[in-house]
């Protein structure tokens, strides 16, 4: 069997306890690398609320963050071989995955693969990171009446998102910081927006918009509706 | 201190190892009964994770389901005020919230008022009921350029988040069922759309939205996109 395991946004408390238990019974531990980091992000969370996977087969995925469709299209194939070969040798593999694996993640492509190829694979769902920054603001993401927008900030559907009604989140938008900064200002938006880095990882940061200069991958811009 | 204590969707094996601890610490389990049920759905999902809660003192708060404002403003001044004569006694207070606290939760509307007040509160974020419904499901929520809409079910904005690109969320739709099917049909959406119900708990369901008939409070319909 494999697990699709959540590992939530950073603060290993926000562990779930069935991921706690997958990790426990599984006999190896997938963990996505997508370039030269140092440290596995997933990895380090997940080893904190569960120490002995430290000891357990930990198999490195390469899955690069590219836009290059062949390159992703052949790591993730390679990803997903990788793992439909432990699964023939009887492992039982918990890969990990940051936030909530339905939301914005890589783990979903390897995922639907090892099921259309005929193998068990289950998701354990996690705490996404915006509710996680939602917390720490004390704030709450949505008003009664109003839908919530959760959109990916570094594509061009970010400027189309703020006509419509109601609070957006503006997911991993810190390389194009300055752009949607720009956007925001035109729209008479940018006192209204909120910048979360890092939500629950040692370096979290929390400011609004417009005191940002810059900010890392793991940042998540949130949009007050006008109203 | 008062404690915002997201309990996710259902399966108690969903509950962060920080809701644990802080129910295990706290003196007081605070818990909303929207009318005459007689399962407390916050409570008995807690119990099922953390049986001594049952030994604690257990405070239900009374916060009817209404759009009549005056009703509401009444009901949460009320409860919000008993929260701070027990915070005022010296009691350390969980107050247990369905899914995530900052996703269409009441819980926030008590937070607020009390953290105006100038009391400690503090929000323990959680699994939304939707991403436990997309892991039953073994689905992403989201594809890579497009963004995610959560829509409230059973208000008018409804029929404009079917304009919008990307998927779409229908939270708490079960009374407004044939309405929302109506809607889906109408734009030629129905056969793109699914509904689960009460994700995670005892009579958890899941169907093609066309082979359902009613649906309960606990009903989200996910709505494909069309590309």
């Amino acid at each position: 069997m494999l697990y699709g395991v959540s590992v939530g946004p950073g603060d290993p408390e926000l562990m779930t306890l069935k991921a706690v238990r997958i990790l426990q019974a599984c006999t190896v531990i997938a963990v996505p690398r997508s370039g030269s980091e140092n440290t596995l992000v997933a990895f380090e969370i997940a080893r904190q609320a569960v120490p002995e996977i430290e000891n357990k087969r930990i198999m490195e995925l390469s899955l690069p963050m590219t836009r290059d469709k062949q390159l992703l299209e052949e790591a993730r194939e390679q990803a997903a071989k990788t793992l439909m070969d432990l699964l023939d040798a009887g492992e039982e593999i918990a890969c990990l995955t940051l936030g909530d694996a339905s939301i914005y993640s890589t783990y979903m492509y390897l995922h639907n693969r090892i099921v259309k190829a005929g193998y068990p694979a289950e998701i354990i769902a996690g705490v996404p990171s915006f509710c996680a920054a939602a917390a720490l603001r004390g704030k709450q993401l949505t008003e009664a009446a109003l839908p919530l927008h959760i959109v990916p900030g570094s594509y061009d559907c970010v400027e189309e998102s703020l006509s419509w009604p109601g609070p957006k989140i503006l997911m991993k938008s810190g390389k194009q910081l300055g752009r949607v900064k720009a956007l925001l200002k035109e729209k008479g938006l940018l006192d209204q927006a909120y910048l979360v880095q890092e939500c629950g990882m040692e370096h979290e940061k929390a400011c609004p918009l417009n005191q940002a200069e810059d900010a890392g991958y793991f940042s998540i811009v949130f949009v007050e509706d006008k109203i």
